[in-house]
């Protein structure tokens, strides 16, 4: 990327993030009832920051698609509710039992474990309630019955099949001999499967015609594997310092990575290549699809 | 009740349920994947039994609506999917820690804590799946937008303002001192929201006016917070073979309930009041309430 295109993106991508954090700042309700603890730490993990990738995804997929950005809104921050409650989950003494999460203490550090799993369970919920909420009684009825398959589409890439899938492989695959096949299939349930709800959730709002959609499908395969690579990458090669959580933890528990499957070297070269190939999917859309582009670049080159 | 109507009841309230578990024992998909615990780990808390009580009032209130029953099925069994991930995740050692439900062992002391926090996400997650799902691709499209209204009012009554808010409240009221409002009002979430849900859902899919679904509401409100006071008095007077889960946890474990707030005696007297209400409530239905009406007395005189 070229420096004048690196500030040009910079501000693009401040300016979703604004919105989008705008938006979860309003969203959860601020009561002051016995049980406002939940609404507490509920907030703790969703304003947690955190680089907002896949909200930003669906904006940027709509705004390319001349759609209107409103419209979609609920959408992307109920899929940042769905990938928040995930990682409270996955942060959990029974799973993964990280102590820091972002910089800070995860949720049941915090709020103890009930509360944590309650949060999670809340904000998975309180991603329904919100998506049907807004296309009800919201956001204008065009495209109603398109919002519902955005829904189910979302929902099922979260469940048995995909995001919950994913961690349950994640799971198994502890301490055993895994192949490349099952550890990129794993990747693709379990970090794709969300990033692809991301991507096409926005495309199926707005009743895109299948060719494009099999392009954007693409671009968002390639950008949900090489988001996983990148995370093996820093894991094996950052520090606490800049992560926010610890590194190395990966090969410490016995999981297998793509870098211990491939080396750090094979690990960067399909890095490049997932990249440039999720450049070339986008070549339908021309120069709309400069913002995506560079948002696969900034996944190939983030530092956290 | 007659010994006559009892025979009715109890051979339509079966009806009811041998509908409800083949749908059930149908919709959780059985894979041989690397991940298939995670369905067998649904399917052993989804098919352990229980009384069906929440998707039983759909289809019974289906049924006095004259609506269809394959039309209100499977937001009846997503009902059920989400009243069974509430019981995994309740059961959890950082929540209840409870060994047995239903008889036999809970889902972590089968599958281990990491699968048990899954398969209850997984459970909530497929039931706006499965639910959405039917919706877009199965049943009639008539009443489409109202079945959307009727899965915002589902989301809402299980998360922070229902079922989880009710929850929270349940862990912060442990030995505290608790007031017969907060003791109610938690109920009333706890397990009143999602009975509230299960009786309302037919009626909002086949667009009940105003009049009779205040008559409904109220009918819910009164077998709910009924529900959960024959809970305590079974869990203050039955043993564990009956029950098939611990007799007196709740005393032990310094929660407040209306047999500890009001004596067993004020207790009994209160459900009684609250069955007569219900009755009451089902008049303007007249003969058409009979099952609903029955199956008030079958809330106040469950052994379990």
């Amino acid at each position: 990327m070229r420096s004048s295109d690196k500030v040009a993106f910079d501000n693009k991508y401040n300016e979703f993030v604004k919105i989008i954090n705008e938006e979860l700042k309003e969203i959860i309700p601020k009561k002051e009832t016995s049980e406002k603890i939940i609404y507490e730490a509920m907030e703790y993990s969703i304003l947690a920051g955190g680089k907002r990738i896949r909200p930003v995804l669906s904006l940027a997929v709509c705004e390319m698609l001349n759609g209107d950005i409103k419209d979609v809104l609920p959408f992307a921050c109920a899929i940042e509710m769905i990938h928040t409650y995930s990682l409270i989950h996955d942060d959990l003494p029974a799973m993964d039992n990280d102590d820091l999460r972002r910089g800070k203490p995860t949720n049941h550090k915090v709020y103890g474990e009930a509360i944590a799993i309650l949060a999670g369970d809340a904000l998975l919920t309180y991603a329904f309630e919100f998506m049907t909420y807004n296309t009800l009684y919201v956001l204008c009825k065009e495209n109603f019955e398109s919002k519902i398959k955005a829904i189910h589409f979302i929902a099922k890439s979260s469940g048995f099949s995909g995001l919950i899938g994913g961690q349950v492989m994640d799971l198994e695959f502890e301490n055993k001999t895994v192949s490349s096949e099952m550890l990129e299939y794993m990747n693709k349930c379990k970090t794709g499967a969300l990033i692809k709800a991301a991507v096409l959730a926005p495309a199926i709002i707005l009743g895109l015609d299948k060719n494009k959609m099999d392009c954007l499908d693409a671009y968002a395969n390639s950008i949900g594997l090489a988001f996983q690579i990148k995370d093996d990458i820093l894991d094996a090669e950052s520090s606490f310092e800049v992560l926010g959580k610890k590194a190395g933890k990966d090969v410490n528990k016995g999981k297998a990575t793509f870098v211990t499957l491939y080396g750090l070297n094979e690990a960067k070269a399909k890095l490049d290549t997932l990249i440039n190939e999720s450049i070339s999917s986008l070549e339908i859309f021309a120069e709309k699809a400069d913002f995506l582009k560079n948002l696969a670049f900034f996944i190939k080159e983030r530092i956290k």
